[in-house]
């Protein structure tokens, strides 16, 4: 259940209720390549010393995150650290703490596909992140005064973002499969069709609310969240779409036409995708740039906005929902960089 | 109060109620230039007949409406018909007929500036019109079916579009007046901020939510509805925006940045914009090119969501929210023409 | 040697002379899976019956021609026909026909590699084209045209095409080699310098004239002609330019920066690319979309404009040197159709 | 006389002959409202000591050269100070010397209108200039090393950069006249045409080496030089046009159309442009934003390559051509400024 509550600008943020005293089970995810994620992570592990937590990692790095704690005198914490296993683990997780940019966020969803996300901690390390509310310098003052939130309010403050949903269908209209799996994802950015390696332009029919839309030719078509219209859409042409206007963006990818202008269609569409009988070879489908499907000819793309939102967690004393975006926007993009003049 | 209904496609249409018996107060709006507009409104007026209607015509058409009922033998209506004075009539009109394109129903919604629209049935003539939902062709049955429904139902399904409203405020924060008449408005497809017969480009700052957005430098901004977006925004390089997605797009006309892309942002956005002090001459404001107010240096531009929507009757069996939107995407915008190829 | 010839309009259209009495060497190209191209070329080449020709035809179509020219009773021309095999006729041919659109003159000119193309009398069929100056309606009376002009003026009035080259330098400045073959292409269209399969962005740096220009992460980048500015160039955003304007359009595609503006560079630019040394994985190189290279880091890509120029007929009473592209631009492109108002 | 000399590059710079000895008559150009100017132009001033010199400055500023002059000590060339006035000096100008921005360098050339400019050099103040080689910081040695450069070769390398005339034509092919003037003005960066103070878009026909090219709605047309194509033309969508590529660029201003691309026309183009019958208002005409011509129903606009080219004076020693180019195009325009990743 997510309450709202009323910002001084008049939007409401999402609040969602947490009311867990102990035991939490928390997922840590960093970079792997970069060594100083381990000290940060040992100093957040240290703040939540009194909730008796489990604390899971990536295999790769659980040896590593065991050296640090002692490293760091906190060895009473190297039993609570546990291998994370997404097929096992998925759905008990209570909270996630990400650090790096946006792309360990995209990573870390991966492994949540079967449920709304658990409220991310999103620190920021490295590479500049739209996602990211947190910053490694304050980050144990940050994490005291969420949880101090928690145990006042019973409740953490998110900022709610929508993930877009592709299934791929086979003539029968079941959820085709590749390698036995079903190629279903729910993407936080974007559903991309392009022709992966293939030389040809693809030729696809889209169909809106099961009706034709248009016929197009080029090196694909992108379907954007709110989310990744900073990303991969924007480098298309695609608007910029903030958080709060959930929408679906339709951007095409080079297309053989001079008027194929993006459209933003509402949350609640059906669209429909798939390669026309005279287009040669095969496609590719991928989201978040993660999963990639092969597209088949007969097969279609089916995408619709997905049911499991993405929870951000967002400081609570913040009056204004859109003032990160805005510093985001000028500091990540240059947007609107003027000339000298 | 407005009812939601479910469509096929999952999307909710609006509907709302409409429960008068008779005695219903009617405004027709046609293109004063086209002596075509007489007849079909003459045929108009007679659907109604049953109803003790009171038919509100403009000064300056109101002998040709009398004269074309005499002609086509409806002179029992001749008492019916009054002239329009938006000051005494804006409250009563109970629905509004509208023959033209979208610019009738931009003209018409001018005299519309204290209170939500009364549903529309918008005719179209000549001009193709995003809005109009109806076509001189079937025009009485169409109105016969949209009477039945009523009498069936007591309610009209309508598209219900949002407005933008401005308001200039002055150095204490009071709405600014010109000629006596204080500066606002409320917009259907956009607000702009241009140079008018200035030379210089306007330097400008932006605040939204109270914060400073941005400066720029340029020939002027566009605030655009989605109704909006299929206008003077798209010409000026904005993205196409279904009705459903409610938002604020701000567009810049020829801005002296390569990176001031536009954004979209949520209908609860407030946005403020004022001249720098380095700024030279003045600007103008326009509300759907037709409200137009100077704006001087010192004075606020303060822009948000109205509160006055706009409701256009449209057909109660059309099972998708969005089909007319995309026929008439590719039928006026020649949106997607593919190269030959 | 070229000369040049007023136009009324002041252009200077390129004449070539053209001084052979007979015995010309023809090469015949067309689209391969089209039965309809046979019996043209039958009439095509009936017109060159007093030259003693001999006609190039490609292996797989070799037999096909036979039986066409048997069927239409020309006989006599069948051991006029030779497999043409580009190795040994290159330098050889005279004249080329090609029946097809824009792709057939492409797939044509990656047989000459080694000169500037004979004179090329290009006819449009099936699919329109930017290049093709002919229709199979009037090709028999358009060839006898041309005919007599050679005989007469003893030249050919031709649009002259600039190509662009590009070369795959390795570590040591030498052309690289895939498979024993040097990596180098004259294109009339573009050069493409993409991610191919690959998942990540491309990372490059771009030299002008020897100086550091720019790095770029993205899809990739186009290094076009102004006959490939309506191909490939357009849809990722380029501009139109038109023959007469030599030069070099670097666009990029896809590119993570919302300034990368297309920029026009003069023929005598020298460019060269190379992927950065935190890039991921390798490139492709592209020519027309028919040679492809791999990149590989540590290689550079070297694109100038080409010695090599393609010689288009054109016919030469014509006043009007851009006549054509006009036309051309609104039909195939459907440049500037604009808003139903 | 023009001579071409080969950079490095391969690209020609243009070196213009300068056999005078002494008695150069210098025009010198700053911006009014800045005291610095001064102090600069009296040194500047100094540097030409052996030449007797006259030195032209406007009217306004004509008492402040003398006071600063000798406030410098620099007396004796007071009497060397002569009001200019284009009417009687515009042909016996040898050298400009201008101090400002790029708007300075525009605002002088509006005093030659009748001859190519005599050789300028532009010194950048205040804010960045595309046009400007040289700054306050080394004015004086620089100023020494281009007099020497004379001294020695009689010459001085300059960037040639084309204009752009327009001129009016009334409806028997003459020029139009206001208040008395010819209309009729060549420009440096673009000629615009737009609607003022109108409320109306223009409806606007072009046709293009006399044939009709194609009709427009919208604000306005631009066309650009490339000099030009990094003001103007840039901020509404224009290519970025290196000086050596001698074209002209059409780009429209937030035109009813979603496939009006800027197209890159010859140097040798010849365009008119007209409005249509149906078309509301006037519209006006500038070039370079100075001189602006109202725009009658009936009337043409005539516009074409001017033959008054305008020559900047560069450094002698710089080995390539576009080196400046590449420097200020990313700084002033922040070219190609990645996103953050």
């Amino acid at each position: 259940v997510i309450e709202e509550k009323e910002f001084e600008c008049g939007c409401k943020p999402s609040v969602i209720p947490f009311e867990k005293n102990d035991s939490w089970q928390i997922l840590l995810v960093g970079k792997l390549n970069d060594p100083e994620v381990f000290p940060v992570f040992s100093q957040v592990i240290k703040q939540f010393k009194d909730k008796q937590c489990t604390f899971y990692v990536e295999n790769h790095s659980l040896q590593k995150f065991k050296d640090q704690l002692i490293k760091d005198q906190l060895s009473e914490f190297v039993d609570a650290l546990t291998e994370f296993n997404s097929q096992n683990h998925e759905s008990i997780i209570d909270i996630i703490v990400t650090l790096g940019g946006d792309g360990t966020i995209l990573y870390t969803m991966s492994h949540f596909q079967n449920r709304y996300s658990p409220p991310i901690i999103a620190i920021e390390k490295g590479t500049l992140g739209f996602m990211c509310m947190y910053n490694i310098q304050n980050i144990e003052k940050d994490i005291q005064k969420i949880l101090q939130n928690v145990k006042v309010n019973r409740n953490l403050m998110v900022e709610r973002k929508m993930r877009i949903h592709v299934k791929i269908l086979d003539d029968k209209g079941n959820i085709a499969k590749q390698n036995g799996v079903e190629k279903s994802y729910h993407a936080l950015n974007e559903i991309v069709i392009d022709r992966g390696p293939n030389a040809s332009c693809l030729k696809m029919e889209i169909f809106l609310n099961n009706e034709p839309l248009t016929k197009t030719l080029g090196d694909g078509l992108i379907f954007s969240t709110p989310t990744g219209s900073t990303a991969y859409s924007l480098s298309a042409g695609g608007p910029i779409i903030q958080n709060e206007v959930r929408s679906i963006s339709l951007v095409p990818i080079c297309p053989f036409s001079l008027s194929f202008r993006p459209i933003v269609l509402p949350e609640c569409s059906e669209l429909k995708v798939k390669l026309t009988e005279d287009n040669r070879g095969q496609g590719k489908v991928s989201g978040d740039g993660q999963k990639i499907f092969d597209l088949l000819p007969g097969e279609i793309v089916h995408i619709e906005s997905s049911d499991l939102d993405v929870y951000v967690v967002r400081e609570t004393f913040k009056a204004n929902n859109v003032h990160e975006w805005m510093v985001k926007l000028k500091k990540m993009l240059n947007w609107n960089s003027n000339f000298s003049k």
